[in-house]
Formats: C-alpha cells, sequence, structure tokens
C-alpha cells in the first residue's frame, strides 16, 4: 500500500535513514519557468547584453540556495554537492530555467535540483517586480534523475 | 522608460536604498500550488488525520523560509516580519497553499510570501516523491498587497 | 479558557501578529546548569585560568546562537536585539550559565535568553565530553523579564 | 592526566583533527524533559488531537537543528547524518523528548542528539509559554551512544 | 584609559548596550584590493566583456555577506540594512572592491562594509585562483562612515 | 589558453563538478595581518593576559567561519572539514592570523582557511575599532597547501 517515506508509523515527520544505501553518482535535473510581460522580458534580454547582471544574480542565488537545500527543506540529508549548473532560456513570455546537479552519495539530488530552480525564479520575480506585477511561476517540475537504485528516469509528461 | 529597480546605470546589481522610505504596516499574500496523482493527494489527505505530519512540516518549512527570504533572494532587505501565516486547501488533484506576511517597514513583503509558498510546495513535494514522481508546482504568484506608496493591489488575472 | 498563541482555531502554527504592539524596552534572563563530575569540572577551571578557552568558546556560542533564535525556535519572530551577556559561576558540582538579552522592540526576548543558555551549555557540554560522558543539563528556565504590556515578572519557584 | 579534547597545548580552542578515524557507523540517543502545570500540558495533549500542531512543530525544529548542529556548536564537525527522529512521551507533569541520530562517518553524533533534543524542548517552551512562566527544562542527557572506537555506551544513572 | 567596547570589567567578550543609542542614518564605506598576475586580470578583464560573470559573482556575494554580518562577527548586532552597493575598479595589478553600506539604526555599518569588501575579494580569488595561486589581498580598511554620535569621518592614511 | 575554472564556455557561473577526483587528504594554510596603533595592540595584549577575551573570540568566529565557507564564496563546495586551527602571533605593529585546514575529500581547502583567516581579522578589528578607527588588513594569501593532483605547493612570495 502507499505510503509516505517521512511519515513512521504514527505518522510523524523523520529523516529517513539512508545509512544502508549505496554511495553512487546520481544527478537530476529540474526546470521551471515565469511568465512575465514583454516589457519586463525585454528589460532582462537588454540587461543580458554588455552590462546587465539580472540572469547573473540569480544564477548566483540558485547554486547557492541548491547548496542550502538540507536546510530549507526539513526532512532534506545535507548533501555535499559535487555539482551544480543553472541554465536560461528565453521564452516567447517569459524566461526558463533549468537546473542540474549531481553528487556522489546515498540519496537522490532532486531536491536540490528543484530547490536551485525555484529560487533562481523568485529571483528574477524580485528583479523585475517594478515593472510587472502579474508574474507567475509555472511549470516547475524535476525533469530526470540518475543514479541509486531506481536508475535512470524521465518525467513523461 | 522602464527600469530595473535593482540594477545601477551600469546595469550593476545592487540593493536598492530604502532610506528614505517612511514605515507603514505593509502585508502580502501569495499563492500556489502542486498537481499530482489520486493516490498522493489520498496519502496527504489521510495524513491530514489524526496522525499525519505532512502539511504540519510544509507548514513550518514555509514560515521559517519567509523569514529567510533576505538570506536566499540576494537583492532582498533583512526585515523583521510580525506575522507570519500559511493555509492549505486540496483541489482536486493537489494541493494550494497560501502565505500571508505582515510587517511593520520600509519595503513590500511579497517576496516573503512568494517564497514561504515555495518552500511550502516544495516541502510537499519532498515528502509526497516516492509516491508520485510527476508532481508539478504551478501558478505561483503574488495575489495581494497592501501598503506603502503604492497602496492596495490586487492580481487581476 | 486556555489557548496556546500560536495556534490558530483550527490548531496550525503560525507566527502571532505583533503588529499592532508597541515597541517597548523589554529585557529577559535565563539560567541553566550542567552538572560534571569533579575531574571534568577541574579541567575547566584550569582552563579558566590564564590560558583556558573552554568558557570563552560556550560565551561566543550563547551570543552567536541569541541573535539565532528566529531562526531555530519556528514561530519566534526575527528580533534586532539591543544586547546580550552571558555569564557562567562554577558550582560545587557543575557550571550555571545565565544569559541576559534586551531589545527595543514589539516582542519579549525569553527565548532568545533561554536558547543562548542552552547554547553556552551544549558547548560546554561539547568541549568536555570527553572527561565525562554523564553530565547533565538540568534547570533551564527563565528567570526574569520585564517590558511589554505585562511589565516586570520574576520566576516564583 | 585529564585533559579537553578542543584545547590545544595553550589552552586554545580548536576543531580536532579527525582525518585519521575511520568512518563507522555511528549513532547517539539523547532525552530530556520540560515541566508544565496541569493545564499547559492539557493544551498540548489536546493539541495533539485532530487539529493540534504542537509536537509537530517542535519535531520539525528538532531534526532541523540535529542538521544545524556543526554551525551552532562552535568546534563540532560539519556532518552528513543518515538519519535523525524525534519522539515524544508525555509526563506526569511535563513532556519528554528523545531523538536519535545516526551517521556513517568518523565522529560521534551525541552532540546533534542533544542538540536536536534541547531545540524540541525549547520550542515547546515557545508555544507554551503562554500558559506557563514558570515551566523549567531538566534531565537533558546522552543515553546512548554506539559506533567508533569507543563501542557501544549506555548512561549509567 | 584605553578600552575594547566588547568586554566587560573581567575582559569576558559582550554583545554590548545599543539600547540607549538614537537611531540615525549611517553610512559606512570600506574598500580593499586583490593583487594579481597579468594573466588572472586579463581573464577577469575579458570576462567583464559580453559574457563573464566574475565580477557579478562577487558583487552578489558581498552584497549577501553584507546582510550575514551579525552571523559571522560574533560581537555585531543583527542590522536591517537600508542599502548596499558594491563596486570594482580595476588597477595596474588587480582589482580594487569597495562597498558602501547604510542604515538608519543605532549603531555604524563598518563591519558591513568591511565584511562586505572582505568577501567580494576572496570570491575573486576563488573563481581567479586556478590561474595564479600568487594573489594577495591587501589594504582593507574602512574609508569612510557617517552618522551617530561621532558624526562624519575619513580615513586619513 | 588560460580560463577561469568557475565559468562555462558561455563566461556563465558554475560549481565544478569534482565527481570524478579522487579524495584525498588535503590541507591549507592561510594567513594575513591587521596594523593597528601600539595602543590598540597593547589592549589586545593586555587582554590577552588572565582574563581577555579577544582572540578567544576572533578563533572561534574564524573556526565557525572555515565550516561556513561553502556558504559565503558562491561556487565553492560544502564540504565536511577534518580539521581547522587558527593561531595568532604579534607583530611590532599588529596581529598576524594564520589558519590551517584538512579534509579528506575531492577540493582543496584553500578557501577555507583564507576565510578563516579573513574572518579571525575582521573580528579583531570589530573588537578594537573604538580604540583605533585607521587598523588596515593586509597580505591575505595562502601560503601552502597539499594533497590532491597538484601536491605540496608553497607561496614563493
Amino acid at each position: 500500500m502507499s505510503k509516505l517515506s517521512h511519515l513512521d508509523d504514527n505518522g510523524h515527520a523523520n529523516m529517513v535513514d539512508i545509512g544502508g544505501k549505496t554511495a553512487t553518482v546520481r544527478t537530476a535535473t529540474a526546470t521551471g519557468c515565469i511568465r512575465m510581460s514583454p516589457e519586463a522580458l525585454a528589460a532582462i534580454r537588454d540587461g543580458d547584453a554588455p552590462k546587465g547582471d539580472v540572469l547573473a544574480v540569480a544564477r548566483v542565488a540558485a547554486i547557492m540556495a541548491a547548496k542550502k537545500t538540507g536546510e530549507l527543506i526539513p526532512l532534506c540529508h545535507p548533501l555535499a554537492l559535487d555539482a551544480v549548473t543553472v541554465d536560461f532560456t528565453f521564452l516567447e513570455d517569459g524566461v526558463r530555467a533549468t537546473s542540474k546537479v549531481s553528487l556522489t552519495g546515498k540519496t537522490g539530488v532532486e531536491m536540490e535540483a528543484i530547490t536551485a530552480t525555484s529560487i533562481a525564479l523568485l529571483t528574477i520575480y524580485d528583479m523585475v517586480k517594478a515593472l510587472d506585477k502579474h508574474m507567475v511561476i509555472e511549470q516547475v517540475f524535476c525533469q530526470q534523475k540518475s543514479g541509486g537504485k531506481s536508475g535512470d528516469w524521465h518525467f513523461s509528461g
């Protein structure tokens, strides 16, 4: 029967024991986007030209957040990440952020990837909100993971 | 012409000066939802019965994240929040999180509300991902704000 | 009827609204002690002589913890403390730590004082545990508070 | 002669070198209690019924504090914990918190267990203090540890 | 006679009481530089062209560090900063970082400015160290402060 | 051609992948000094006698900062340090701080050593600034590193 892994038999939260799991190389990729007005999007695009820092700031915030995941999500294990990369692509009506995280360790890094992506989008929101108060964050999900007992997996939307 | 408030004339990031602004009561409400399978949703609902901790954990994570916003979003000011509340409602295919934050201070609390909401959804994701790997976070946005120079505002979707 | 202030009508946790409260000078003092073997106590006492750092380290840890209270105790407000002092006295069979915290603000600082005291005692525990594994932390409580609507209060044991 | 492990020959604090130690499975359990009035205790008990969040909040705070131990206790090593569980039992005049932590690593986890327990008790204190200002935290100690060179150990009170 | 403000009469550290001080607008500016090889400097300069993130990352790190000062420097008060800006200029043999911080509050912000500057330089060090292991951080000091009882002050080298 | 390791081909920041590197014992030592007036220096020296906490506070701050490096320097990996020691020596016109860090892991600890040294110096600055506003931090650099592919290295000034 279905059971939530972070709850014990009394329904109480705990940080599940990964002591018996094998350390393997694990990766996860998560993506998400933020919809905005053409004016706001243009301001970021222009800022992406010679001088602008918008996406650079969001990238740094996302990388730092990946490292902080165990501090933000109560039942996540603290992990010594091997690598974090964050990329942005422009959409017709917004920006997509995609984060890839890897680890040699005993548990997966989906939460690190999806947390990094969320903080990247929130940082863009913060920097652009003076221009557009109607932005919406959408379609944040885990696209792919590899490693561990369950092996390779891709989102099949 | 449109300008991103967090960039100086050279496009460099900075934390904008709020020294000259007036301290007023400010509130903001942000909402967002996470879509999941019926099985996953049932597990949370059951957990919401006498014993389960799922939404309680997500609520605590969200409140703590609201207080950490200035540490997560690089150009946000550190703020001494007056109050944070986080509520959940069950949707047909997921859960909606809504966070309300208030402050007596010199800048708005939209980022605190939307950060709390995002972390609530990420925590649910973490606790349920063993049952459903295809969850998607959607429609995260600021619904309402009050206080400050611009006064009351509601999202007009 | 009695009611826990941090729970709403549905029993859900929230950070209570202090927006309507008046900023006044508030203080709180909390104390606690750690019991240990004569050998362990002597090692700290000797270390308190010309060269030792034990109580100095515990004092720094306690002051830093007072500032972190809002990050550790989920429903505490983040506070801009005015002052923190931590003192130690030797008991016959251990050490007593006493922390005093003050603030000009809208809520009390009992939690900051008691958290500082607890972390002071835990730090002593950590530094002495190689000598005595049977130490016990005892009698940690708030001794006194002043300021706010309820005014002066002393523990009447 | 007895020596405090965290002090060098000049009595100066340092983080002791665990580089040469072997990574083994290590566990530690710590317990402690908070004494309170019957009225306060009843409020928690009632809150433990269908709707209340008190112990759930304390449990989350404790788990998060276990992960933060290396940041709170100055000379503790940062550790990648395998598991953390926190349980509560009702006493006649209060609540007992018991935390168990495990790690595959080069140093013990007593401090993580006792820190988690302390923060659990402080969180209960915070949530109940509106009802009872005379609560006292008592008998916080390490009950058991296993793993490492010294092997199994139990508190012999 | 001269006395260190953070030590009490027994030479013990404490966080000095600012409760009686007046909240005024205060600013501080701190500067510092990092010396490096022509090759390393050229790599940053080139990176400062259309695509590079080096100084953008250092700027974000510095702004975030200014906000964290009260967490890093044990006896600093936690402060709600009004503004932080960080600028870089190229020297013949390195890079100069200059941080300006402002606050409406009861204590000065020199430590915030000098901490931001130091973290900016350390971040550059980190990003360039693959090219030059002989970099040296130099001449980090507070250039100017204003506000508070002592009023305007400039470094007179 | 020279390339900054933390930038990808588009000049974007990322946390470089250390997944394929071998875990070895690595050490690094960094040093730096703070210049001050004879009066300020005397106050620290006196404080170093029976009662004073100045260098003890700086030492604790430095050790804690070494553990926080991955949180302060955006592209540093979070590391489980084996050991940290911090020492001070008196110069004719100031104080020298030297930090040594070691790790069994996949990347070097230069940044941890140099960050610890910088925070030690900043803490001294904070505690002495009431006596001397003209202090300058100087000559902060990495003296030595060992371990990893590049092996032993010493600064050759």
